[in-house]
């Protein structure tokens, strides 16, 4: 792994730590930030970049070392592989994928022509629906669809 | 290959090559079988099997050979591995995993405990949503959380 | 893949779409063989070359061709890769040894010593356990323990 | 390797350094946090967060310092690729799944209809079966079956 | 290999056959259909989907078979794994992502902020720079940037 | 990974931490050092060796230590597998590759003949083109010609 | 696979289809063929071009056709990877080279200085040793020292 | 790399540097151990786990320090992949098992029957066989067979 | 495999099979061309396209069938990934660049400054070079040096 | 990686290290120590063990410290995979022997017969040639043949 990928990791693991050892949960920094939850567990964990006063606010909340305040805020290097695929809580998105990722293709063709759905200009949600049968996970994925042009 | 994944990836040429020269589209396709959009398009895809006479019906619609009905009702092995996971449209949807598969890992932890959202006991929906800056893709994911219990 | 393989793979499909297209089930050819369930099917699917009799016996059952009775006497090459792997189905077991496969290695040594459980001297049974909750399915793996001896 | 992986695999090497310089088994230690065998061993091997108690127990009995027991209560990130598939006494499983894998499929749609035996809802034991040719290791694996469902 | 890529390529190949044994260069065929260059190529080898018209076009002036005509109508799987990567003429441009990926990223994050250059809204040149040392080829790759926002 | 890899990583990120923390921007330290702006990247990234007057002067520039200015004049060994190719802003490359290689071989081969592209006589620029549909980013790729030849 | 191993491995299976049909063990045509044991399996199963008045004795011992008869005398392209790796009797190779390839080095370079057992001038044999615990493979391989040498 | 491979790594290495700068051979310390040749490298290298007092033995021949005879005791994670597969030395024997593998297999099971050799149960003998066209290293492998029986 | 490799693969197929049951030897055939013998043989096995007078006369030589014939003036895609890299013959020469790989490369940046040796403008002779203790074979590479240079 | 591989690799370093801020160049050192200049630097960089003079002699030239020098004299672990292949100043062989590789395989079998060019008993050399097209790189390959025999 390369050095900079190392230093983001450990300020990612340091910010795990941190999260399983206080008092706050990853909705209560969101509600503090005022952004996002998915958001904000993503940049804290190493998908975004964090403001100066996000990163600022997040260090005091979780009592971050500057190091780690300073590393939040550094453009990052995003998805290095598949390397947390195997953890059954996400492995489980990436079957459906296998699953219904060619529907997925075939219904965004259909509708809206040659190309895709954004993965930058995009966005996701996840909330909880009750149910007699068990609760349920709901994820909303938002992306602008692109299409191909020349 | 194996030979039977040879044959059900034959029956889904099939199909794919039938409804590209047909008139139906797969919007069509789930009307007339009374199926979700999705669901529908993976079953001919080969992810589900139909039950016969969903397969009957879908074999009438696109003018299938006998030998591609009698498939379409097998059960299916899923998931070849990665093979189309490269094509664009496909591959935006494994990116998103990568950004913001280990937030959505801690969201559901933090709201449900320790478990997973099922990938069986789960369904997917796709619309489109009018935005003045480009239309936007629409993913409802919705899956019963199961938690770790022995 | 080899050719050897390959035909082989024919001679497996050929038996597993003569099962879906017949009246008889795994549990009837296994009935009619009087062999374990697990055994009659991994045979039937390549995993066990047939006596020559159990083989003509499938053969009449499930109508196969000569070639296919006779593939299925064969020596067979077994395990060839991880090409079904991603099956959901099949992949829950991958993930099981994921999960607990170090657990079993520690359980093995402290019970019996250095050594392994035997892949070869060993079988398989697989049955239903009526549950309130949810029916559930109930693997037993019944192996030799061989221990590294010089 | 993730720098939460990597402290995590540091808890885990400090527990089975501690387990094996101690008085102490994985039967004791199962005994004494009152446990099933297997969920202790893989607990304390990492595959399970231990509630603060056990941890607390645990820490005592094999005198880990602080900084493992704290991590014995994370959430983990299970199943970290194939890295230990080729040990022999844990390959046999692999092996065992490359062989019975497909007949364990069939033999599971048949009893069950489409769907899975989940990996999550599940238990395994384990125990020695005396035998006059040679003891056997007898695994029980215990899952409940999801259907398929929209 | 999937069915339907098999015969997308058997498409591509048939393509790129009566090309090397026809009249027409590809610039030829482009000023033909009125495309730009590299677009008509990809188009003819099976990364985009003519419309019907220069489908036609297309098959006349190379004398290809009906079904080769269709099938340079339907939707493409594109970019199938990275099997071409190793011929020398392409593997010198991903090379290049090797050398100067990092600087590129660099580059834009400096210029546009957090985000990247789109490759679906993009287009792609190629031509000759002449030049007393040896003449050149000089591409041009035009994106639109995007932006990452929630 | 090799120690000398590892070395210059390190290296690479501690320029990368000192850019990021310093009020310099890339384009102020190509301009200062006199190089074009992707050569300077690269090669402060560590794809080129940099010549002693122009590591010294980055040194000063971003206040680097002596170890680090030392490293940068040495030999490199360039691409390091693909380890940033998941990197969504380095990924659309690699993409565009699968999508419009074969294009551009096929492009090189009729205008040039047999050869490739010289990925080491070779220069990469790029700018910002201003659009009302949102700008673009605009990549220069220009390298000599090359012949195979006995 | 390339087409000359496709070939190569259809009169593989040729033979071996042959041989499990026929009358004939391998014990037989290496008597027959007057040639060690493991040689004449590897030289039929395409490890080794066999001379022409071998191949057509043979030829004529199994009944081949020309087309393999004159396959079987063509210089092989000889190990094909790994895919035969995880046959269960195959693998137990592998393990071994993974379990004592190390302490197998050190022995020979304790003994003979740097360098290798040849893999070419060598040869193999197997036999049974009868055991009251069971009866053993016993298998000899015998090569040429070869020194590091300039 | 597990943490706790990476401490056996460690304590291998330990051992390969403490042999090449002592004055004892492998050789020396087999007989010293009174165990086979290569079982006694093997065990020092990390594949079997010492018993007490060979280790402390071991110890003090080669002046190990503490923490190394208490992992040269510890029970082993055998075979971490392939990764020194590629050593020449070492490489040789994968290459037979490319070119004889599966002519081993044939033999095997038409002298046994269907099953394996053990690579439990079994041992391997290397020596020096002389030769005036170059000594020889001569291996012999004998393990028990295991007939495949439910 | 794509289909355009495929059918040069059954090209090269044909012509490894006409020579190796035709009179003449690839000694021969470059003679008769007035090509370079390893030129030659690489071009007739796809790694060089043909002019059409020499790939008319190989046809004659070797009684090609007019498909062939006209294949073998079709630009190539060379090489096609690592297939046939584990053959021994082949093998040597890779493992030869993992031992002096460096060295090579450590030479080349002394001599001639930082760059590379072309394999483009760069050709390859074989030839046996008598010893008394076994001939040898006698490689030279020789390609053009390139100059890093923007 | 291996610890005794990470210890190498850190003698690698170092060695490179010192030359590269030394006085010495590796034709120097070659001088310096009697040996060809590949042996030497290949020697140097970990492939060939040293004998203790000379590495004390290189100690000396290059100021190493004492652990160092003793490492240089141990016996290597040759070849670490694949890892610095992408290097464009090392992959221009590696695609040498993709694009040439099967010919240099034919035109041994027709000049030698069955068999290899060994990698151990041979030596390479690499030189300068004048040219007024630009100098070129020049590389003598030269190695024993050996034959296939039992």
């Amino acid at each position: 792994m390369t050095d900079w990928n190392a230093r983001r990791d450990h300020a990612t693991d340091t910010v795990r730590r941190a999260v399983a050892r206080s008092e706050h949960s990853w909705a209560d920094l969101a509600a503090a930030l005022d952004r996002p939850l998915l958001w904000t567990i993503a940049a804290l964990l190493g998908s975004h970049a964090l403001p100066a006063d996000l990163a600022a606010q997040a260090g005091e909340l979780l009592a971050l070392d500057d190091e780690t305040v300073a590393t939040l805020q550094e453009q990052p290097y995003r998805v290095r592989g598949d390397e947390l695929r195997a953890d059954p809580t996400i492995y489980r998105f990436y079957e459906l994928l296998g699953v219904y990722g060619p529907a997925l293709k075939e219904a965004i063709h259909e509708e809206f022509g040659d190309g895709i759905m954004s993965a930058i200009n995009c966005n996701v949600e996840i909330d909880r629906r009750a149910d007699p049968d068990g609760d349920r996970v709901r994820i909303v994925i938002d992306g602008k669809f692109l299409k191909y042009q020349w």
